[in-house]
């Protein structure tokens, strides 16, 4: 169960209401008429379960991904928060960035015997994932039309370049459906098929995705319209949107919502202004000595979103050693670890609303697929909302073509 | 080598040279009055090497650092640039946050009669830290009054209560000088003793950094004064600077700077303004598929600093494979990855000029010690350039306490 508690102190739009259902309707209508897919992709890539599960995984024990941004953030998002709950989860090696020494240690990585690759891309031309593609090819003399064409597959739009590549060596290919943006697809075949391989358990990962958007639509979760309001009203004085998760296992989980907030939001709107909200993400406690002293005591351009895991289901318990000269922290002895992380964070928000920031709390009963699968859901409906308050093209990423295009320029020279 | 390129395209301050020149003296009187003890590490931790280098490391693989925030931020970020240009360096286990998940999982990689335990913590009762080694001590049963007396060692100020404790127990200890603050530590025995036995070349990056630091007091690195002057008189337009760090492994570097930069700027002045800056670190070419959009297109309340090196050391090419159906990636073919990257730098820097953001660029020749310990240093100096121009106490946390007290009250109920 994830719950939501919101700790705002200052007042509302007195437009509210109308800003609220013009946003609604929006969300609504891109929802009904399949404008936008990722409403459906928990009922839509129930399929794909059974498709990865008929795949043959006889000797495999590694997951090769080569995808990078959307293509891979939602993959380890998932990863990360369910593995040390998932015994016996294959591992998945994960082939990003353009990094030549990643890229080597990576490639060390490989079991190439034991491995099923997955090829990942949108656009299916992505440059640093068919790069290192071609790497991959070369590096393990991977026979596409002969004994590697069962192991190697590809993730893309239907229609792709690399969609035709795939059908052209009869590789096994999986489709994004054209309606759903790379940043909102971890719930499409990009996430389900490699994390159903992997041994996650992505029918209750969709089964908690399904669960908030259907509520929402039910009227049952009006925080997100409340929230996305505050957030959208609050954008010029509060341009910063801190998400602070007192897990290490939710750092993948703030990249994937930075991608997602920032590269959806980040626009220039029909009047032409520049828009949108700065994402940061924390790791508590960690960041109570880095980031904080910033946020309490810097210029109030910020608010702040704690999540919290209820119950880690790891007892771990500080023990009752007393330290000489250091018994000042013996207030500590004999609670879990998990007890005084909350407390951190609990003490955090404290000291922020006494501060005067705005913030919220998502607390997540435990980690568990149904409840990162809601979570999921909730920032893309968050994101939507805020979008459409914005009145930008939330989907859309026209900003970064620029910079691809300089780069084939410089180097096919 | 360190090359500084900036590619401001607004005109400064008419009273920049006024403002420079009262932060340069402010800057200068820290060094000569001692009162900031940063400035001199690099000469006064020499002694240092030889202190760690005469520690019995036979039969020692592993440095086992227990320390959060400035006790293990600076630690990372230089441990994992020159890691892979280290043979034979002993691992480092890092003990850093209260997540059960992780100190359960890095317990589990201790290897107790393999390993080197050091507890950091510039306070000496940092509740984290100390938390943590109730828990190793308890473990691994370690005996601080017997066996384990030569392997156990503190590094923290002189007279806290961590010191008090190493003195009863006989233990090594080592002292951060009171003039030195937890994020400006690394160059004290903080990092240099873990690193030194580690295998780390830690007297070229003290090299390095002391290098930087004279130049700058001889006015040779004045573009040092000339960005500062930027990003304070642009602080209230451009009020987050980016630090797009193109190679994976800068990440924790990035990390480090957010602390230092974060935990430095965002004050209250004087007049009792809330002032700083925010710091965000990006990777790329990573990040051009998340925040980039939103840099581009969204408000222009960023500035970007981006970090390129210039020679990886590690060859890596992209074979002249040609995908069917993806011909047109074939630009790429037979050049480096290395050369991919630092293109994809150019070609991001390009695109955010063309879109009026203001940019500078800091080249690596290649990472060594050398250039490690001079970055560092720069930014260091930079933190110092513009705490004097903001007027704050660069060099206090004092929004941090509230929260301690608060986790203080409620877990001692």
């Amino acid at each position: 169960m994830l719950t939501f508690t919101h700790h705002y102190q200052s007042t509302e739009n007195n437009k509210g209401e109308e800003i609220i259902q013009n946003a609604l309707s929006r969300v609504t209508e891109e929802m009904q008429s399949d404008t936008i897919g990722y409403y459906k992709l928990p009922e839509g890539s129930k399929g794909l379960i059974d498709a990865a599960k008929s795949i043959d995984t006889t000797g495999i024990t590694q997951i090769v991904i080569m995808g990078i941004g959307g293509s891979s953030l939602g993959i380890k998002a998932v990863d990360a928060l369910l593995r040390p709950y998932t015994p016996g989860a294959k591992e998945i090696l994960y082939f990003e960035n353009s990094d030549p020494l990643t890229i080597l240690e990576n490639l060390s990585k490989v079991r190439e015997n034991e491995a099923l690759f997955f090829i990942i891309s949108k656009s299916g031309s992505t440059i640093e994932t068919t790069s290192i593609f071609k790497k991959i090819i070369d590096c393990f003399n991977l026979d596409l039309d002969g004994k590697d064409q069962q192991r190697v597959f590809a993730i893309t739009d239907e229609g792709s370049v690399l969609s035709d590549f795939a059908k052209y060596h009869t590789l096994r290919e999986f489709n994004i459906p054209h309606n759903v943006g790379g940043r909102f697809s971890v719930l499409s075949a990009v996430g389900i098929v490699p994390l159903t391989l992997a041994g996650f358990d992505t029918a209750e990962l969709l089964g908690g995705a399904g669960k908030m958007i259907e509520n929402f639509f039910e009227g049952k979760e009006d925080h997100l319209l409340s929230k996305a309001l505050h957030l959208y009203s609050h954008s010029s004085r509060e341009s910063i949107n801190v998400l602070f998760s007192y897990a290490d296992r939710l750092e993948n989980l703030t990249k994937w919502y930075v991608q997602l907030w920032g590269e959806s939001l980040g626009k220039i709107d029909r009047e032409g202004n520049n828009v949108g909200l700065t994402p940061i993400g924390l790791i508590g406690a960690v960041d109570q000595h880095s980031f904080l002293q910033l946020i309490i005591e810097g210029p109030r351009d910020k608010n702040v979103t704690f999540i919290k895991i209820e119950d880690f289901q790891r007892e771990l318990q500080i023990p009752a050693v007393s330290l000489h000269a250091i018994e000042k922290t013996d207030f500590i002895n004999g609670k879990n670890f998990g007890t005084l992380i909350n407390a951190q964070a609990d003490a955090t928000l404290q000291s922020l609303l006494d501060s005067g920031v705005n913030c919220d709390t998502i607390t997540m009963s435990c980690v568990d697929s149904e409840n990162v699968g809601s979570l999921l859901a909730y920032y893309e409906l968050l994101t939507s909302l805020v979008g459409a308050m914005f009145g930008v093209n939330t989907y859309d990423q026209p900003g970064v073509e620029l910079g691809k295009q300089i780069l084939y320029k410089n180097l096919s020279k």
